[in-house]
């Protein structure tokens, strides 16, 4: 809601959007143009001339920025003008204020106009401000140089608009986080606030590591989508935007969601089609399709030049995914603490030891969306079963992946026109890894074959996981035989190779010695850089030849050639006292500077070799450059097979993770069977389980089995004994045994759960007038509509916050429309004992009546001597009536005064009135 | 409890906290040595044989970092080596990990050693991740230049240690909030686990604004004041670190705190007694003396050679601030969200209307710590008024104010040994504003001496806060005149301005024109810098001389001098066809470059003039550093004025932002008095108020009337009728009366509350093993031990999440102990209407008994037509026995045979039992 509300400010129609697509393809051509035009080699750095033609220019800066903020009217504007991003007219204020930067102002044809701006360095820090926190739309408005009659100029125009849900690379994103882009897509021919339940079609994308899903779901389930997916943005047509009592807009509000409406392209001029990289399924038609088209059009009109070809999307269908609601997502803390916001406590933070971010990706989505396919589950299962028998082999294959890159990442960056050589070297890395894997694997299976094979299924399934591995080795070698040798095996920090253009920079020139060993490409690479190196090789020994000799002409040793920014190519010497004499006496050697000891001279001679050797160099990093541009299509021509390859590693690891786990935590492998039953003999809750250890203390694990025959199991006992732990622990268990690992516990079967339901916690959200009670009310009635038999329920103390007959009449029905109409499984505490009475216990007449499926467990408190206690948290059939709430309130501290009069208040209620009702005829008729 | 746990890692002890300083005293005296020795004018580049001097020293690279992994082995180690930072040894896979950098190695006299590193300009992301997130400690070692014997070399040594609580001016901080470090001193002579309640020392600075206070707290409400402060960082000493059962590290547990545990420097040779800019009130000695001492020991041994000089601390008592406890402060949602973390839904997002980043820090401030002096809120009541009653002035004031700058960080920043000309200009621009606001009061008070004086007393208060203003206009004038008109007025973007260092960077030097406007401090400032920029005006005229004197003598118009970094100084000819004819013939002009239709020539007159031109440069470059060093000093002898009246401004602020709200929302100015009235007619809470409004809903205002004689009001009443809100919304006005806003009410008489108190909200922490009920009794307990009469309690359906009975009784408990011992202010809400039978209600017992000061409030439901009903928002006497609980789960959507089963069931249960109570008589003696 929150974020909604900040949203609002930004929800600006893309009114303009197939005008935009279609600016857009024009601005491309002309690029392509001037690209043409621009000469090679602009060996001379800007000069005075042409910085006044950047002066004059200002002008038509002005009306630039103008144009610009006009069609993008939706977004904040940064400019580039040379070193800076500004923002001027009343942008700038806007800017200033929000980035805390100071605002300030200059005179355009006399009028002062506000601006602001920042040097281009603090770029990521500022986005991050205005696109991550503020929720703003910022469009990029860059220079590209444009060399014509050898002065330079510039073209400027928005080249990309960064919005949350369409982050590249910046360096505030999260690797171990998906960003994903939904678009969601609602048919038009429906009543829009019907009660009917439709089908709409989402189609979500994460644009730094081009994972690319879409699916159709009912409108009743879209929240949950919503919770699991957790999008930075989500993209709705602009029909929407006037009808918030949409229950799709609802819905999106309810999750906290950030919107953006857009204008759909009606025109057939627009390619509506997204284009693919490899051909797919195109006969699952529907919703999904228009949310692709949706989501593909958004994309355009925002990256812009740096729209990738997208991969085929993965369609899920809702068949084989556990559905969690979006209550229980952050109720059980599955991917976030419902306090902390952070992973710490919650099953992920818990149950993590994956080693890439790309695992890490995949086991957060895992969680979300166990699988419901029992030979997909046992297939994982076989894999962590056999990393889990074999702790060495384990961890061999967690070294070899440690090491491994992530390769979704760039090639998406190499798709979207980025990235750079040491990229182009992870890519090899990388697929020396996946052979490493394969070669590791097979050394294994070897070892099994003589001996020790007690896992054997799981080995045939781990086998079928590796095959799948594409063979790219002919990419690895072209990419290594590629790349220099010095490159490849430099030392240093890894940002220390970044990108070629650092060859381009203007630093200080002082010998060019430092450039023999700087080259990244292999001179073998073309025809064109072996010539340019033979070039280059000839005029450094040239160099070196020249300066012997003048050292030895004119008997100079510290004679030597130099170059620097004040002084250029130069000769030096850094004994002038002893070395001078004889150049002194010569003409050709024009003395130009003096220091200390050292002098420096004109010679023309040097000055004409080193201004080769130069434009050699400047030349090399051109071709370079281009070598590379090849290098990086030849790995985007294998973007289809490098992904494929790196998801099975992404696999290998979470499964790895999970094998680490059990070891670590003794987890054991559950059976998993397509029935109703739910048997776990000592079940723990991993996180409390942890919480208790760092504390020093030891978890009480507890059993539970259900059936088709006894499925609603009646929790009764104190306050502190466990119930909610209890309850929590048994839908994790759930969760743990559908994503493939292991369980906390002695023994487990689980009959697989199609959706998981909670009614736990307490909150209220007077902001948006709702109080605790009404929160309770609607996750109650959302469960008793959509609980299935297969499905897995948790309740806990529904029916507080209002009157006690309210509430126990309420408990009452929840109980009998779950056992009689839903028929599912389902833990139910409370501390209505007088329930147990209402549902017929203890006269055994549930064997046969309306709650025969109904069992009553407890837990208890166990005193001890001077009215000390302690808790039993193990569960024992039966229903307990003592809450012993006051014993708690004792614990807590409450003043002795009080507690007293809170126990002679106790004893005379209870005198007052018997403990359990008789049952009600009415009701169990 | 989280982030406790994150720290463990870092809890590492500061061992030699006494040798780390001792060690600090001895390298900064080396370092002023090597500043004396430094050589002023390092005109030549870094050479070839330096560079091999590099190389050969990094073995010695290698045991400077040992040794400082050694001596700092609780940081992680970042060493600056050229233009990165770098890692080694151990912990470089460690950061490697923690930043997503690439791990890679090097070679150290043969042995390869793991490092990783990034590029200067990406510290700042680094270092966010590592303090702010992982909160680690960062030793920065640093590179010194020191030059000798013409070759450069490097000092390095560490710098600083950056902790979360020690941040200076880092782009990662918040300006709107305060980052506080607080030292906690703890008595040593009292048994510490003991019961008794001990007074502890408090003291407590944001290092990037200088703000520094300290005060004494008894153990009790310790919690309470880490709620307020809510400090990034808590120091111990070490001896509590073994202690994890004692109730101070039990607090900052429960907390959340970040705990740092230092050995406190015992030994005499070492100043303990911290040195402040201004004398101060030692006589305030006792616990908050040596917590001073423990922070400024801190400090030191941090910020080492960037350690300012400390401001005389505010002792803060405990008479003059409303407590707030830690519970109430995040339930009533004073500052952050409860579900959000963020500011969204806040009292402080919904009130705040300041401009300043210091007066958004004040005020959250203020709200965190409300006035009990009924004075000061009279007279802050008296400045909004005047601002209120005048929208013209408001306007106008806030026009100027919105120009003031950051005056506290600026100054910290100067002391800190950091800052530039562009926070020179700061100082003197808000100087002028100060100026501003006293002409500006002062015309209004001329004003209302011939007319409008409704608000006179007012206008005292006003008179009495802009009198403080210290006058500053000589420092204003002194940096005005001292820096460049030039520089003062330049166009373009603040960070365009920004540091002087920039003329040394190393860019390509085009044609020595451009450095005609780019000094930054006036000739005028001192002999030196006058004669050299006399020199350089000489030699840059002797430049157009020399220029035009050529193009005369060789017929060549297109010639120009130059320079550029790989031809030196040049003369060049950009129409060479056409003018290079008689240079050609002329021997002096010896041609080094051709490209297109230019030509370049190396000619001696010029080589030699343009070096002294770029001697020069430099040279200005140095003293006009020089220049500004004085100048900070300057600034820095005003350090303690320039604050002063930078709190004045925030007063300003945050007074000018309470009268903008209550214009906004219709606020009122509420009576203050020190009796135990509490009386609002009307009242509203602001934020459910303002997310009603967005929702097109309007908000029912409720009165309380609460009096010595009728302190205890228990509200009934359907769920969702606003009982919660209503609650609420008295705190919360409360809250704001005593900071000295208006209030949302129509009428308001406010008794002074000393401490605030609440029970509201459900939440569990199942991690810490306590459930809801648990959660409950402890915040019920607290309050019962420590409300007092003048004290504000509220209560929210205490009793819930146990048996019935047990929740009844200690619901009555808590009332009887409210009323009879605490006799505290309170609404109590409930829907235990069994509760007001208890009470004797509706028998007029309470007239003379136990509960004679307790009254009966409720709201209620409407039936209308059809089933449909509204909710009577609006309180009225008397108990409600109907939670309508049952309507609720109606409109949550619950199946309506759910529904049926329901009310069947809540039809047998009351007529099985009457709806009241008998009153027991034990309990009313």
């Amino acid at each position: 809601m929150a974020k909604h509300d900040q949203a609002l400010p930004s929800q600006q129609p893309l009114s303009n959007l197939s005008e935009e697509i279609s600016a857009n393809v024009e601005k491309t051509k002309k690029r392509r143009v001037i690209k043409t035009k621009a000469k090679p080699l602009p060996i001379d750095t800007v000069d005075a001339s042409s910085a006044d033609d950047l002066r004059t220019s200002r002008s038509s800066l002005a009306s630039e920025i103008l144009d610009n903020l006009k069609r993008f009217s939706h977004c904040l504007l940064l400019t580039r003008v040379g070193q800076f991003y500004e923002s001027y007219f009343d942008q700038a204020s806007e800017i200033a204020r929000l980035l805390s930067i100071k605002l300030t102002s200059r005179k355009w044809n006399g009028v002062q106009v506000p601006m602001c701006g920042f040097p281009l360095i603090h770029i990521d820090k500022h986005l991050k401000v205005l696109v991550q926190e503020h929720k703003r739309f910022v469009a990029m408005c860059e220079e590209f140089p444009r060399v014509t009659c050898g002065a330079k100029e510039f073209d400027r125009r928005v080249s990309r608009i960064i919005t949350p849900g369409t982050l590249i690379d910046e360096p505030f994103l999260n690797p171990f986080e998906n960003n994903y882009l939904l678009a969601i897509s609602v048919p038009s021919d429906v009543d829009l606030v019907s009660g009917l339940n439709y089908s709409l079609g989402l189609a979500w994308t994460d644009i730094s590591t081009g994972e690319f899903y879409s699916r159709q779901c009912l409108l009743e389930s879209l929240q949950d989508e919503l919770a699991r997916i957790a999008p930075r943005e989500v993209i709705l047509t602009n029909d929407l935007k006037s009808t918030p009592e949409h229950p799709v807009v609802k819905a999106l509000v309810e999750e906290g969601s950030f919107i953006s409406f857009v204008a759909f392209p009606h025109t057939n001029d627009i390619p509506r089609r997204v284009e693919y990289d490899h051909p797919h399924d195109v006969g699952f038609a529907g919703q999904n399709l228009s949310a692709e088209e949706l989501l593909g059009a958004y994309l355009r009109a925002n990256l812009l030049e740096h729209m990738p070809t997208l991969p085929s999307p993965s369609h899920e269908t809702a068949l084989n995914r556990m559905q969690i609601d979006s209550h229980t997502i952050k109720a059980l803390e599955i991917r976030e603490g419902v306090y902390q916001g952070g992973s710490k406590g919650t099953l992920l933070g818990v149950t993590k030891r994956t080693i890439t971010s790309g695992g890490a990706r995949l086991l957060a989505r895992w969680l979300c969306a166990p699988s419901t396919s029992i030979s997909e589950i046992e297939s994982r299962q076989a894999i962590v079963a056999s990393f889990h028998g074999h702790p060495h082999f384990r961890a061999d294959i967690k070294e070899i992946i440690g090491d491994a890159e992530d390769i979704g990442r760039i090639v998406q960056k190499f798709l979207l026109g980025r990235g750079d050589c040491t990229d182009l070297l992870s890519v090899a890395r990388t697929i020396d890894i996946w052979r490493a894997i394969i070669k590791r694997v097979d050394e294994e299976k070897h070892m099994k074959d003589t001996g020790m094979n007690e896992v054997k299924g799981g080995w045939r399934s781990f086998e079928t996981l590796v095959n799948q591995i594409v063979d790219l080795n002919h990419l690895s070698t072209r990419i290594r035989t590629a790349l220099s040798a010095d490159f490849s095996t430099r030392e240093g920090p890894a940002e220390n190779m970044e990108g070629i253009t650092e060859v381009e920079s203007t630093e200080g020139v002082h010998s060019f010695g430092k450039y023999q060993g700087k080259w990244i490409i292999n001179p073998d690479f073309s025809q064109k850089l072996a010539s340019l190196h033979q070039g280059l090789q000839r005029f450094l020994q040239q160099k070196d030849r020249l300066e012997r000799e003048l050292q030895l002409q004119y008997e100079a040793p510290s004679l030597t050639l130099r170059n620097s920014p004040a002084l250029g190519m130069h000769v030096h010497i850094s004994k002038a006292k002893r070395d001078k004499k004889q150049l002194q006496a010569t003409p050709t050697f024009i003395s130009i500077s003096e220091s200390g000891t050292t002098k420096s001279y004109f010679y023309k001679e040097w000055s004409h070799l080193g201004g080769l050797i130069s434009e050699t160099i400047s030349a090399l990093a051109l071709a370079e450059k281009e070598a590379f541009d090849i290098l990086r299509r030849e790995v985007t021509y294998n973007a289809f097979a490098l992904r494929r390859n790196a998801e099975i590693l992404d696999e290998l690891d979470v499964t790895l993770s999970f094998a680490t786990l059990a070891a670590e935590m003794n987890f054991v492998r559950p059976r998993i069977t397509d029935d109703c039953s739910f048997h776990v003999v000592n079940g723990r809750h991993p996180a409390v389980e942890l919480g208790l250890l760092s504390a020093g203390r030891v978890y009480t694990p507890n059993s539970v089995e259900m059936a088709p025959t006894c499925n609603l199991h009646i929790i009764t006992g104190p306050n502190m004994a466990g119930k909610s732990t209890f309850l929590r622990q048994t839908a994790l268990i759930a969760v743990l045994a559908q994503v493939g690992s292991f369980v906390p516990a002695d023994f487990a079967t689980i009959g697989v759960v199609d959706k998981l339901f909670s009614r736990i916690g307490a909150k209220d959200d007077l902001f948006r007038d709702r109080s605790t009670f009404m929160v309770e009310m609607l996750e109650t009635a959302d469960i008793l509509r959509r609980a299935t038999p297969k499905s897995l329920v948790i309740m806990d103390e529904v029916g507080r916050g209002t009157t006690v007959k309210d509430g126990l009449a309420l408990a009452f029905a929840t109980v009998h429309h779950l056992t009689v109409k839903n028929q599912s499984r389902c833990l139910f505490a409370t501390h209505f004992h007088e329930l147990s009475d209402l549902l017929g216990w203890p006269n055994e007449i549930f064997n046969q009546g309306a709650f025969s499926k109904v069992r009553f467990y407890c837990t208890d408190v166990v005193e001890i001597e001077d009215g000390h206690f302690t808790y039993a948290y193990r569960l024992q059939p039966g229903v307990n009536r003592e809450s012993h709430g006051l014993k708690v309130a004792q614990l807590a501290g409450l003043p002795p005064d009080a507690l007293s009069v809170a126990s002679q208040t106790l004893n005379w209620l209870k005198r007052r009135e018997p403990e359990s009702l008789c049952v009600p005829e009415i009701i169990h008729r």
